[in-house]
């Protein structure tokens, strides 16, 4: 049996509505474990941006305690026509930190309905209550985890080799995350399993945090670079792969981290079912497929020097989609915290959503 | 109409049997292009083992070079017994210098047969001999190369976007390499064609020498992570994919650089033709299929700490095969010095080879 501890978390609200924010910065991980305290929107908007904090739940916590960190202020706090201005400028600064992750604008919309039904208090009023929203967020976020790891660990059996792609671990959410959650609750019953991390180029987040986490939860974990991974699963030393998601489509396309397409068409071709672990907040229904899904692009710099050492020639022309979209064909079950949508087509995905 | 320019030589031999040999050290590519020159066996050895000299043909070139020098010295050419018993001792060193590429061990059969030959002379003339026949491999190796193209390059249609993996360029042998020789000849015809290459984790080889490669010769290339590959051709960027190969089974099965079996599952499953370009002493016909063909497995640190920089925690457990087989069944066309094999069967690599 593998024994999981608890690691440090993702982040924390310190106080009350005047309050900080501090979360782990990820971008040093593994090699130095250091926080970061956001006293300014600007610092939130900067963590999200630079991917201090990522992961697409852990984007709609920050945002929300960005939020409250956005409307401090005497000038804001004495005036409810300077309070409602200050509030749309925030979450539309916030709203642009980062353009795929739908939990982003699914939390700002959360805390700008919140300030709405309570718009006939005060501004110190709804600031408390905005604050309660952001730690319902948080809460909620990590009661979504342990039920996505309760409902995912129910497909992983006995002595399961998982791959998994980026980090969709508690590092991307509150809690245990969402695909390492699955892991992490079937190493607690008791199931050896052994993961496989792609190590997930250009960033590495599969390299710097998904064994990271696991290593500080005892789950075994090997690591690999992406363009392993086919060859992994010719030698069969996986048999399920599990990825997290940052938007899902209506019929279940699932957009996440740049080559889960590629792990998706792979596991198809090798008859390895492919999981995708997503809370119900990262769907959304106003786009019919994922070919609406639009597409972040990054700068070229972290394929040219991703790792600060430069390692293309100076100028080189550089394609650096940050995600792609697996189609709903490719994935046998999105794991939700209601439970598993399986097959995945439109209306299983309504009927699990309603 | 796309302009091709000559880069610098991957080797040079300079002077005669008691010479030394000047190669680019392509562990230091893109950022600095320095050349080193190996007076001694050990040198050239290490240069193969570390990469410095990399890709089937130019192995083979550099380890028939590093026999002529390894029987160098006074006490070795005086004696007809001392010169056998170096002859052996060389050979067998060099041979364990890579594991996978069967060039390295053709060349060297090459020149062991050439000593057989002509054991009756003294040792300095069997020496001269083995400097012919280590210059008729270089001399031959252009010749490959340029066969290659031509052949490779009426698969090649105007506007053609093209993916590659790894380096099998001029770097990769004496000459203009095989794979991308069909890229330099498609654009020295006059087609517009438009390389996509992977970066090929771990040693970055597509982005540190192919990137550099088409450059130099003003071939029109973007540089993707290997996670991208699937992207790329979802989006309808490529419509061809062509790599090397290190070794090819009697069936076609080609061993190449680790990824390469991904990008061929990946090209068949979006019905884009996957070519591998090799010369035919990369073929090892005593080989039934590519399950024979051993998998050398490399230092974790190339993943761990890959660009001199700790990616991942300490200790992390590392998988890191640096090679991979594309099955048959999966490779449209082989295309040789000596024509193109399509469909990929034995038999027909057997008509093509006799």
């Amino acid at each position: 049996m593998t024994e999981t501890t608890t690691p440090p978390r993702t982040m924390r609200w310190n106080g009350g509505p005047d309050g900080s924010l501090t979360m782990i910065d990820q971008t040093l991980l593994p090699v130095e474990f250091k926080e970061i305290n956001c006293r300014t929107v600007e610092e939130v908007w900067e963590a999200i941006k630079m991917l201090r904090v990522r992961g697409a739940p852990a984007i709609g916590c920050a945002a929300a305690y960005g939020v409250i960190i956005g409307v401090q202020g005497e000038g804001v706090s004495a005036d409810r026509q300077a309070f409602n201005a200050k509030l749309k400028q925030v979450t539309d600064y916030l709203a642009e930190s980062r353009p795929t992750a739908v939990n982003l604008f699914w939390a700002l919309d959360r805390m700008k309905a919140v300030a709405q039904e309570n718009s006939s208090f005060s501004p110190n009023e709804i600031h408390a209550r905005l604050l309660e929203e952001a730690q319902a967020i948080e809460v909620e976020d990590r009661e979504m985890c342990a039920a996505i790891g309760q409902h995912g660990a129910t497909l992983i059996e006995q002595g399961t080799g998982i791959l998994t792609h980026c980090n969709a671990g508690g590092l991307a959410t509150a809690g245990d995350g969402t695909a390492l959650s699955v892991m992490f609750a079937a190493a607690a019953q008791g199931k050896d399993i052994h993961v496989y991390a792609d190590e997930t180029r250009p960033l590495l987040q599969g390299a710097r945090l998904t064994t990271w986490e696991l290593q500080q939860r005892g789950v075994p974990v090997t690591l690999i670079c992406d363009s392993m991974a086919g060859q992994v699963m010719k030698e069969k030393r996986v048999q399920a792969v599990i990825t997290g998601a940052d938007r899902i489509a209506a019929n279940g396309d699932a957009c996440n981290k740049i080559g889960t397409y590629s792990v998706a068409v792979l596991a198809k071709a090798h008859g390895i079912p492919f999981y995708v672990a997503a809370p119900s907040s990262t769907f959304d229904l106003s786009l019919a497929t994922g070919d609406q899904i639009p597409i972040e692009e990054r700068m070229s710099e972290e394929i040219t020097a991703g790792m600060g050492k430069q390692t293309a020639p100076d100028e080189t022309n550089v394609y650096n989609p940050a995600f792609d979209v697996a189609p709903a064909e490719l994935i046998e079950a999105i794991i939700t915290e209601k439970g598993i949508i399986s097959p995945v087509t439109t209306e299983n995905v309504a009927a699990m959503l309603k």
